[in-house]
């Protein structure tokens, strides 16, 4: 623990604090003299923080943009993925404490990858007392907030009809329409199936629970018929 | 603005930062000489803000209660209707800018109290600078969030699953089951149809587009049914 406290450059006021951020759930029930509790209160703690960590980081950094694409921005910030790589530079796995059995395969360990980067966040916040805030969004800067300009320059958090217009307009150019091409079921259950036109030749179809969520689903389909994903 | 000040006991540093949560985004368009932006990035702000204050207090405040159950209560204690009763209770109404002909619609209106009163709390955070988030968590603490305690004792947040459960265990008293009536639709968008019984017989119906949702939504109607809501 005191060589993970120099790695990210924050002394703890009680270890026990950072101990308990690595505990999972499937650890504690084999280990119970050891640790009183799992991770996940104090997860349910960080992801706050973090979510504020970041709306204040993309506000302040990206003055221009809306709150729409602040939104997008910072979803694609904080996901699973991207938490995930975090925890990988940090090589949070070498000091997880979970059962043996618990699942190795790729996409749960993931998660809990994700899950126990927001739980030290939450760690760094709670520990820090007054300063707690402070110290997690300084920690964050240091091993997340970068990706947030990756994220802007290399568009990787367009939604997926306004990328298709920006670059049909770009590379045709001309702007893509949508038509409905059917519309099922009761008023409670809809579902809608769009097409992505431009000019009269159809590129994709999309469906969906709305007429606004079909339109995003026949975009993303378009784009990669296109080949511009 | 200045009455405002004393009514929530805040001095602000740059009074325009409190002006500007109020300009709704219909106002703006007709008084663009007065205001350079409408309050909804600093409502974007704002509702990390309060995620994060809400979460600190009810993490606190209530030690024994997981993860699970804190969320629960969370969303009721920042849902649209409590935020418009503390909109309301400061008369937030009195100091909006908005244009005369938008949306005087009950649901309209109470969303935008609810988002102005996100937006006042993120003029807070902002104006406080290194103290913004202690003050608008003490905002918050004069002005929301006595409501957690009300919503813990009513149990305004259970879910009803094993709210339905808890008390038919104590009135009758017996365990409720859930049996599957129906299973419609292709794979990406079956509708399921459930029973809640208790013993033998059928209390309700409940539909959703999983098992368990179907089967809150069966609990709901049984709690409706038996009363007990």
């Amino acid at each position: 623990m005191e060589e993970f406290e120099k790695k990210i450059g924050i002394k703890f006021n009680n270890i026990k604090t950072l101990e308990n951020a690595f505990v999972h759930r499937s650890y504690l029930n084999e280990n119970k003299e050891k640790f009183s509790q799992h991770n996940e209160r104090m997860e349910f703690l960080g992801d706050a923080v973090l979510e504020l960590c970041a709306t204040d980081f993309l506000y302040k950094n990206f003055p221009q943009k809306k709150e729409g694409e602040l939104t997008a921005i910072r979803s694609a910030l904080v996901n699973t993925e991207s938490l995930c790589n975090a925890a990988k530079k940090l090589n949070l796995e070498e000091n997880l404490l979970m059962s043996k059995g618990e699942s190795l395969e790729k996409k749960g360990r993931n998660h809990i990858l994700a899950n126990t980067f927001e739980a030290l966040v939450g760690a760094i916040y709670l520990d820090g007392e007054k300063d707690g805030f402070f110290k997690a969004y300084t920690f964050l800067e240091n091993f997340l907030f970068d990706y947030a300009f990756e994220i802007v320059e290399k568009n990787l958090f367009r939604d997926p009809k306004s990328y298709f217009q920006e670059i049909a307009q770009e590379v045709i150019p001309a702007t893509p329409e949508y038509k409905l091409i059917s519309e099922k079921g009761p008023d409670h259950d809809k579902n809608f199936i769009v097409g992505a036109y431009i000019g009269d030749e159809k590129i994709s179809e999309g469906e969906g629970k709305s007429k606004q969520k079909a339109e995003v689903d026949a975009a993303k389909k378009a784009l990669i018929k296109k080949g511009w994903e």
